[in-house]
């Protein structure tokens, strides 16, 4: 079968590799119908995420299982499934509490043999360990464009608000608008944000954010806290979201957010940086951080993105052939695609 | 000035009272904009509420403010405000916890003697005690018929879903369709639910449900519990407000609902009935009932109100001078309107 | 092997079965080193439960580990373990959800076909479905009499507390003194509750609890409701545990509960009965039961075992051989012990 | 009346001041029994706190009442009473989510124009703004050595573990033994810790903490990860309370939680400083600071110490006259008492 192969730094290649076959007892195999291109593989193109040459890259996926083990027993041979983009065993310490995205046995797809050697989904089939915990049937009716965000991009994005706190009738900002920044703002208002602040510098960006219902605002044309505060008695937002990753962005949400507020990071943070300590104690706000819970998330975003209370379908701007990979790649690179969704 | 009072059962009249003055330095008197017409008013209409001949009625209103005492703070003469259906003191065990509906010297605004002495609304003025706590000011741009409902009637749909659990993604159902229980089917889908089962025999009140966003169902001519399953793989629904208040009504709550699932009664009970304790046991059931926290939840519903995210304005289907409250009541009693809103 | 079978209404058995071998490469086979007879094993004794002539009933077991399927990684052979009175899957929509009690595919040891046909522990060795979520290691010095409460009735207590929201502080309310409400008092007490009520007509039962920290009450000799308000100024207690099903008993909970408190049913409901609703709804109360969620709550609960934070050892009060079976039911069901393990 | 002033940095005076008197009608006057120093009165001393030369500090009490104002409903005169070190509206946007400690009109006593300009409680007698949400009944047999820590430190030690987030059977670990951290300690224990690691390089204060049912952990002789995770199977403590305030201390912190486990800065930050942002967001931690809400606490602080369940009173090292002031500053600025109590 054809896979998407990491080879070096800013080089993909589509290469043939031997079909997966069941090892344990819970694992399905699936047909790839559609695959999507991440920023997380962004990261493994350039070179900056540890990964053996020639593994498959990719964990964005929507299939047909055409192989279950003897333990499967939630999904069928024929199920056209989504699935997570991370496995987790189902019954360590964490999973034991939902936590299943800091499952102690959790293998992420295309990720190389420092996440769990398990090969990625941008290819024509895919093994998929614990496939009862980790796939789901698509609901009827639902595209291949939309099924795989639940999986991944709108598993994150709904992750930052919930695990925000954020309350029917409070009043959000989200920091950074590319996928998962868009996909939180439509949580946001869909969990009942009377407001959604959208804040980024590209003008296109925060026109699809105030198409998703948010009042868009441009970082350096427009003084976000003023208006953050002309809406809240001079408050501040209730929740804020870091969808970025960056310690300046971390200081203007401590800026934003009310005092006893909660800001949560879903945009990666690596290293030491200093930080705004005396105010975030000052206005006893709550930081947190880390992976998206996408395991415990899944059932609840498929059933939002089933009723359409949450449609990404406007975040896919490029479909291509999977053979087409490499070039895919260098357009998401050169960042002319929100999303690229590609088909074996 | 004018005001409504009760004299006997099934009769009402407008008669002249003395203006309200202020007593406590926390009090503010109230001109008296818009004041609606409720379901619990008609229980007093009919008689069933004990409350002394003369007593003037009412409890939901809209106003500018005339006067206020020297500790008040956040209101000021001249504001346009609306209040809450209750007052709290704001520093006893229940308030000190946020349960300001079981404050233990809260008040309700016409009810007579057994809750707190305190005159209703359905006049041109009213004396609104503790005022910082009860009255909130209208935020610009939004109509009477609008605000009225932040501090009653879509206070308590908005409690239902709150104090219910629910959580986006999550599905509902909504038994009894009278106003506050289309205002919990909006409100939950303000909350991110993926479906709203509206169940009624009313065809009008069903058609309204499905303008809200609800998914209809009538409670005689179709089969709600396999509606429930057939939308949850054979669960039912994760949460379930009873709006009626009726022991056939928890008993359908108590089908449709899946295990350990949520069922919120808004509905009023007063007796003793057989309940299938063992059905709620074997499911693990939560059952929670009582009236609505408004006063706790004033600032979200006007902020969702604000924003658009709830709108009740379609509940309105009547306008009347206050001087028309006698056959304002004699309508409502004839249920031949959802809300009617006096004009002083 | 040999076995305890349930025969008929009030006999039992020690009869030879055949060792279990495993069956799913998830299973464990552990050789009994304990096994408690429980109040649930006293249903079936008289003949309330659905059960097959012949099955080997108990569900409280700790042993030692002799053999494990492919796929087990948390517990070895040699390992001395407790476990959990029934099984859960760990992937279906309760369990990814933590509500393990109602796993979709859960079996209960000892109980018949009716609840998955999955042989009892009173017998020299049983089979273990699903050993990495339903076993525990025992932690070192523990004895078999306090390991293995884990998984059952001190694992229910806790469930009692932990699911009816008391904070640090709270005062409680226990209703019958059985172990498992025994055990609510010391969960109660180790959760930081100021008092804990401890209230039954039983005076052995009413000094363990008051050994355990509980002010004991007896039901008709002293006025439980009076000391409740008295230590609350007033207001009743703000969580009571019903630890023996009866309708009498929740009403007396109803009663003894401040507004606004929260009711846990661990006594087993399975009739119609009548209830106060109208006095639940004015208190607006909360009302939750079903069975504990004791794999959800295992890893806590032995941790506090092991700290001496909770110390059930006194409700063993005879300890016999498990040939002795049936004089131990007898015994039980003369009420002449509070937990009787048997020792193969 | 003698008043305790703060003069200069070092400096302290016992002066001559006008008794107060009722201003607003929810004030009271309270003759101070039993006043405590504190470590923010240290901060005072120390000049690093903005304060007019001259000013009464002090901000823990009790005593009793002499004096009400008209809408004082709660305590009487003649009530022996304590009271919360600030004070709280009551009816702004944070009192009304019960967020106290952040109320938008609090006063602080002792501390000057800067927080409210509200005279201290080192002095014969204070006023007390807000009585009936500031003040609480002494309850009976409770020493005034037991009953001033509810209001502050025991409140601030209780703060630290309820806004953790600690359940029954989890592990805790507190970084720094002064009086907070002590009292973090007890309420840890209270709440139901496994285990609390108490960390610290004062011998005095690792054996008080072992009194508390801690295990004491010295921060430069012994390993507190290793220990830590020994106690965790390699995960790390579920809660870590900074107690200190240093980033060294953070960094230790972060080092020492579990993944999705949860920090607790008491201890005060005012400056920026380098964290390990990289670590903080790959564990998934929760990082939460501030003041604590002593207001919304002290109900259940009371009870607890009431029961005996919190019992501080080792931690009162000292007894001194309110005229030995200056002495009592000097001996606690040299860090030789952990409380000192003054008595007028």
């Amino acid at each position: 079968m054809r896979a998407v192969t990491f080879q070096a730094a800013g080089v993909v290649s589509v290469e043939e590799r031997p079909e997966p076959e069941l090892i344990d007892t819970g694992d399905a195999v699936v047909r790839i119908d559609a695959t999507g291109v991440c920023g997380s593989d962004l990261h493994i193109f350039h070179g900056r995420v540890q990964i053996e040459p020639g593994f498959t890259i990719g964990h964005e996926y929507v299939g047909t299982v055409v192989a279950v083990g003897d333990a499967v027993t939630r999904v069928s041979v024929g199920d056209r499934v989504l699935g997570c983009f991370q496995t987790a065993c189902g019954s360590c310490f964490f999973c034991r509490r939902g936590l299943y995205h800091r499952c102690l046995q959790s293998r992420t797809f295309g990720h190389g043999a420092a996440l769990g050697s398990l090969q990625g989904t941008q290819a024509d089939m895919a093994l998929v360990p614990n496939a009862d915990l980790i796939l789901r049937r698509v609901p009827e009716g639902m595209s291949n464009d939309v099924a795989l965000f639940a999986g991944d991009v709108m598993g994150t994005g709904f992750h930052a608000i919930d695990a925000s706190g954020l309350r029917p009738g409070d009043v959000a900002a989200v920091l950074g608008l590319g996928p998962v920044g868009l996909c939180a703002v439509q949580a946001a208002r869909a969990a009942g944000a009377a407001h959604v602040f959208a804040i980024d510098t590209v003008p296109e960006r925060l026109s699809v954010a105030e198409s998703f219902g948010a009042e868009p605002v441009h970082l350096v044309e427009q003084d976000a806290r003023a208006i953050a505060r002309g809406a809240t008695e001079g408050r501040g937002v209730d929740v804020c979201i870091d969808a970025v990753g960056d310690p300046k962005v971390l200081e203007s949400a401590i800026r934003l957010t009310r005092m006893c507020g909660s800001i949560q990071c879903v945009g990666v943070y690596a290293e030491r940086a200093e930080v705004h300590l005396g105010l975030l104690w000052l206005k006893a706000l709550t930081l947190r951080g880390g992976h998206a819970n996408v395991i415990g998330h899944v059932d609840r975003v498929l059933a939002m993105l089933s009723a359409g209370v949450l449609d990404p379908s406007a975040l896919v701007t490029r479909h291509m052939k999977l053979e087409e990979a490499p070039e895919a790649y260098a357009i998401y690179d050169r960042r002319e695609a929100l999303k690229i969704v590609l088909t074996p």
